[in-house]
């Protein structure tokens, strides 16, 4: 029944951790095609923590998520059916349309992939916003340089994972932050040597000092909090941080650091970025993540969930920190 | 009696603030000049937040300073003996050996001013670091652009009213910060339109976010706390902060601020930044100074202390918020 789907619909804001009572899975019918609209299932959709940002009401990145409503997030699917003339059934396409098995969407919605990868949930994780936010991170925020050491926090994580390989490939020294064994062999199988497991870590800064005597020149966070404040205390003077993400902080209202005094008296560049900010260069950046995973130099991994019904579980495991590598839900 | 002086001494790192009890005034016997020696009688020393700083146990901009040793910070004085080829009685020189009435350095400590000023004092203060800080965070860090909309932070402190005057040289509208009704009349006298009196504001969030309603451009941080946060929250996309100090932060160990989640959520720019950096444009930077200064552009204001046994005094009135403009100590 081509005109039945179900979504993922935002039932209340999450007052601090947020939970399964927040979501609802909801069937709907969906309305014939409009001229230029075109009928998509999505096949794989992402979960990422910063959509726990647009659960707030408040505009952040983009525009809070309305209460009863879908809630949307990067997706791939196919093209089931068309009124546009730029879309054909069968066609690949990428929205930020996720959050529900099928959908009517303008084809304004709708991008079709510059660049062919391998398999078409690659366009979510490895080559889509994750590994091209690593990329964006490490080569336009920070600017790594060979030689240079760099603290990676979350680094068993999507972006993590892809900037600890990355930064390699650009000839630096990662030391990289995660927790629990099965994370730490991960980061052990992609070449990491220096690796901190903040969860059997009593004293973050202390541990970091440890591991660069001498000082970190760039920090890749993904986490916030402690982990923040470790790279400060460690930082070189002039060490460029980019601020990714805040998986520590999203669920609370006070995040820290404690020791941002060390920004003035080390010069440090502190930026916040955002990969969509960036999106020009999608295509270019796949060509080079294709080469890459070609020649073995990035490997990937990715932790899936099955069916559209798990996605609030997937989302949930992001702040628990189950996953290992990218998130994902197969939805056909 | 040229041959003895008196200094001033760090006998304790503060804990918190600091208070009389760290400093003592101790008389000392300058020994005679060795080879390459000069004797300098200092005229004028300042006092700024960020010695506070150098007054904990650990590396910053500069070593720590160390107890039982004479403080040290910019001062200006006149040569009154030469051992060094370089130097001649009379002359004018620059030095970060302040804290003391006559001293004996080697020539490579003292520096010649390469562009003259109407009056010495004006090295420490409009002309010097203060006002070449103001210069370099609007004009290198920020980058503002005629038209943005820049919040600043103690606003009538030395550098913060350079700041703002400079600021609006620039082509920006200002919203300034400072508390009490002298401070308030001071920046109206330099032309500041939009004034927050923090001390008088409940909320300094909701008073920014009234005066800037479509948000602020630029943020020039002279205090942290809960400044930096109601800068946070009013940041536009891609706002840019230049971090010079964070007065409200340098006595505790804990400086907020609570949301720097919304650095990542609004892609911000946030970079420390130290003046001596960038002192080889020094030189420049006072012509142009001088310029302003000539043309009644940029006006400013000292509070001045008077006798060495004055300085910790004039140094705890930074951080009582007693000093409108530049505090200076008068040594002679």
């Amino acid at each position: 029944m081509e005109h039945l789907s179900r979504e993922v619909r935002l039932v209340s804001r999450p007052n601090g951790a947020s939970t399964h009572s927040n979501f609802e899975i909801a069937e709907v019918e969906l309305q014939p095609l409009g001229s230029g609209e075109v009928r998509v299932r999505n096949t794989w959709m992402s979960v990422d923590p910063y959509m726990r940002g647009r659960m707030r009401d408040y505009e952040s990145y983009l525009p809070p998520l309305q209460i009863g409503k879908a809630l949307e997030g990067a997706a791939v699917g196919e093209v089931v059916e068309s009124n546009d003339p730029g879309f054909a059934t069968g066609d690949t396409v990428l929205s930020m349309l996720g959050w529900r098995d099928v959908f009517n969407a303008p084809a304004a919605a709708l991008r079709k992939p510059e660049v062919e990868v391998s398999s078409p949930e690659m366009y979510l994780g490895v080559c889509g916003s994750t590994g091209h936010t690593a990329y964006i991170g490490l080569a336009d925020v920070i600017k790594l340089q060979p030689g240079q050491i760099i603290f990676i926090s979350g680094a068993a994580g999507a972006v993590g994972s892809i900037a600890c390989q990355i930064a390699k490939l650009m000839g630096a020294t990662v030391i990289a932050s995660a927790g629990g064994a099965e994370k730490r062999a991960y980061l052990k199988q992609l070449g990491v040597e220096k690796i901190i497991d903040y969860k059997k870590t009593e004293n973050l800064s202390q541990a970091l000092a440890e591991l660069a005597p001498s000082g970190i020149d760039a920090y890749f966070d993904n986490v916030g909090g402690d982990h923040l404040d470790a790279a400060l205390a460690s930082a070189k003077t002039f060490a460029r941080f980019a601020l990714c993400g805040m998986i520590s902080g999203y669920d609370k209202t006070v995040s820290g650091p404690s020791n941002l005094l060390m920004a003035i008296e080390k010069r440090l560049l502190l930026q916040g970025f955002f990969v969509l900010d960036h999106l020009s260069r999608r295509g270019e950046f796949i060509e080079k993540m294709n080469r890459w995973i070609r020649n073995g130099d990035v490997r990937y991994r990715e932790t899936v969930e099955v069916g559209i019904e798990r996605a609030p579980a997937a989302f949930l495991k992001l702040f628990s920190g189950e996953n290992v590598g990218k998130m994902l839900v197969k939805l056909a």
